[in-house]
């Protein structure tokens, strides 16, 4: 059976073996991964997929089968694929950590490595940093718009596949969602199994009543009755009433906690409200209402604001495949390599598009946050030996545009490194938070943007500054690259 | 280890013991599959995701871990999850092979099978068909617009997960792409495996020039150059016909199939044109025109209309993602179910909203085609048991329209089953295609529409009516409906 290790495309495997071929392969290098503009027209993007790369690097290895599917290709000589038969991961990476929110032009991984090594890992790396960071970011924008309501996942029968459903359901988790209906996905990242009942339960009864009942029987502590198979306000609610009623003079007068409604079709703002109102007239005021059909930020954002009495929500195609954005266009890019000598080359991409200049150099990402209020104040990209000393005042700036500058006070901010080291040489060092460590770092993240940058529709954009460092060796190469094109 | 029997969601674990409580569990029932909308507004969907489907049908068993976690949710009682050690699937499946053209409102899966089974399947099999149906009907319009050029899948870095990439990746080929650059999906299904060269190839090197003589003497049969590093026109495709002249001089006046070189950015269509004539006037015509950033069948067709020379396409994103519709929306209702004194009960989904009610009963599709043009003529959704004598003459029409009836002659159509066995009562009895066979099937199945149906916005709608016996059986089941509110 073939392994992961071919989960790439074929041009890193035969740029491999030409740089074998030419003793290139080897040449230290360093690569950057960063994206370029915010999905779904937002503000920031919430790390994910870092767990995934970490067991795809870590496990990294080329087994006989892998081997001679690629002797089959008649693309490959014998002493490359010897080669590769010891072939693993030796390189440094250092990353932002899953639940970081970052933004635009950010060095997110910061990979050292041998030049076949850092080509590749490319395609996956790329791929599941993509993946999962654009599901947790739209549910992240779901969860800014419901406030302290439940969410759950929904998605899977509408996924792109097993690992978009499963990894998908994960990345919802830290972007604030608080349970999921995949429940392979739950078995394998300890998240809440969330579900309530189906149609086809109902119609398996000769009526909706004993539908109800048989299911209140038998799951009292997951009581969320389906009340839209007939007629959501004429039969359902009252039929799930008469239940609520039965099952609270069995339990002494009390409700089993979380037990409600739920809604999946017709206007949900009406029937919430209609529905509300005959549960509060019957006493039941603190019943779920749940609701699902078609939801995303947008939907909830405009029942929201219609005043609809939903409290808890399912969210399922749009959320699991990002509807609106369908891909995150992460990319990485050669920032610099070490010559025969030991001396470190960076190298930058140049462009006819300045957008697309990338930014020289062996680089990590400082975080300056308010030290009052703990909001952030930007973020600055620089060369890894910089340093700011946080007891003097600052001018946190733009070398590009000097203009727009901001003074800090000495003491007035605290400098948080983004970028921590996952492998060093080969060897993970990074110890692997546990995914309720992770949404509680991403809970944590979020809170350092002020509420506008969370607005669903053109927020504001966070600074995001380059060092003046890191503008001048930028500058240096871009008068080289214009000098050499006057020299040919 | 858990297993891929977990794969679904919460509540058809839930659903299943409750039915197992009330020993409803095992009532024979049957289910469809079916969609009610054309992705990316087109006239037809590709089917594809069966082999998955087959797959998960085939092995479907929980383990003890499986058993263990349910356990552990505290959700379920020992007796039913003593009765999972030994569920398998056990019911009949037909469905519409790979490769299929259908349309909104087919039956595309029909299920008999005991109702815990059927519910526990839903959520999988309705995943991997809705995936990679989507994706195949993506990379056909692409196709559509391709004519015969070249198309290669380079989508895996952008996919939604490793399925996603790897799957998705032998959908494209369904939908008429030519390879794919994700080596996984190349080994696992036998496609053929593509790809180019990468800028850090380029780089790698101290000039162009060095980086394209390299690669030619190691890579003479894949011989695509890429020349948009530096400059395109000024220094690329000049650098290109260098290596050519050299290459061809070495082989003794021939250049090896295939060669050429691949755009990758700045106007496609401009830049395409004047390549083209450069490489004519020293003599390489017939050179390979490669271009790929961020494509779909919209752009192709655009630089199609202006008169590229571009004569291969790498597509990678748009397609993976499948870009405009983000998931098909396929949908698996109840139809019918036997009653304890196993007579057939067909049963129908009532909605205000008239395209929501489903066709009741146990039914398959049969397609009329035109004997001498080998044309579709349309779909008819049918009872089982209806056959069309194509001997006589015959009026297709839908009962509901009865004014747009179409008069075929006697012997002037064939008739074809859409739906053919894939198991039955548990037992695979479908012989799987393999890809090559799939591939003919579904380049045969897109001859059967008039191009006008390929259009990419606003085509015609392909007929689908349904027979007089549906209508009929339809009819009666709403008129019992009406009484019975009437009598409530």
């Amino acid at each position: 059976m073939i392994s992961k290790a071919l989960l790439t495309d074929l041009y890193q495997f035969t740029m491999m073996q030409g740089l074998f071929k030419e003793n290139l392969h080897r040449t230290p290098c360093v690569f950057d991964r960063f994206y370029r503009k915010n999905p779904f027209n937002g503000a920031y993007t919430v790390v994910a997929g870092l767990e995934h790369v970490i067991d795809y690097l870590k496990n990294l290895a080329f087994n006989e089968d892998d081997i001679a599917y690629l002797r089959e290709t008649g693309l490959f000589e014998e002493d490359f694929l010897e080669y590769l038969k010891d072939f693993r991961f030796t390189g440094t990476v250092y990353a932002a950590p899953e639940g970081s929110v970052v933004f635009p032009g950010e060095v997110l991984v910061r990979i050292e490595a041998p030049k076949d090594e850092a080509m590749l890992i490319e395609t996956p790396l790329s791929m599941y940093l993509n993946h999962e960071s654009l599901i947790a970011t739209k549910a992240r924008r779901i969860r800014s718009v419901a406030g302290s309501d439940s969410l759950a996942e929904f998605g899977m029968r509408r996924a792109q596949g097993t690992n978009a459903a499963v990894y998908g359901a994960r990345a919802t988790i830290i972007g604030g969602f608080n349970g999921t209906s995949n429940v392979y996905s739950a078995a394998q990242y300890g998240i809440k199994p969330v579900g309530t009942m189906a149609h086809s339960w109902i119609m398996s009864f000769p009526d909706e009543l004993t539908a109800f009942r048989s299911y209140a029987a038998q799951y009292e502590n997951m009581l969320v009755l389906l009340v839209d198979t007939y007629d959501t306000l004429q039969q359902g609610v009252p039929n799930a009433i008469q239940v609520f009623r039965e099952v609270k003079e069995r339990r002494g007068g009390t409700m089993p906690k979380g037990y409600g409604i739920r809604l999946d079709s017709g206007d949900l703002s009406y029937l919430s409200q209609e529905a509300f109102q005959m549960l509060k007239e019957a006493g039941f005021e603190d019943a779920t209402i749940f609701a699902s059909n078609d939801l995303d930020e947008h939907r909830i954002a405009d029942l929201k604001s219609q005043h609809s009495a939903i409290t808890s929500w399912g969210v399922g195609t749009k959320l699991i495949t990002a509807d609106g954005t369908s891909a995150l266009g992460g990319v990485y890019k050669l920032a610099g390599q070490w010559d025969e000598a030991g001396q470190f080359r960076p190298t930058m991409k140049f462009s006819d598009n300045i957008e697309k200049v990338t930014n020289p150099g062996c680089k990590k990402v400082l975080r300056l946050i308010n030290r009052r209020n703990r909001k952030l104040i930007g973020d600055l990209i620089c060369l890894v030996d910089e340093t700011i000393d946080t007891t003097k005042p600052y001018t946190f700036e733009n070398p590009m545009y000097p203009w727009k500058c901001t003074h800090l006070e000495a003491n007035s901010f605290d400098v948080i490194d983004l970028l921590v080291p996952i492998f060093e040489k080969g060897k993970l060092v990074y110890d692997l938070p546990k995914l309720p460590e992770i949404v509680a770092y991403a809970n944590e993240q979020i809170k350092l943007l002020w509420p506008e940058y969370l607005r669903l529709n053109r927020p504001p954009v966070v600074k995001v500054n380059i060092s003046q460092k890191l503008h001048e060796l930028k500058q240096t190469l871009l008068l080289q690259k214009v000098k050499r094109n006057h020299h040919e």
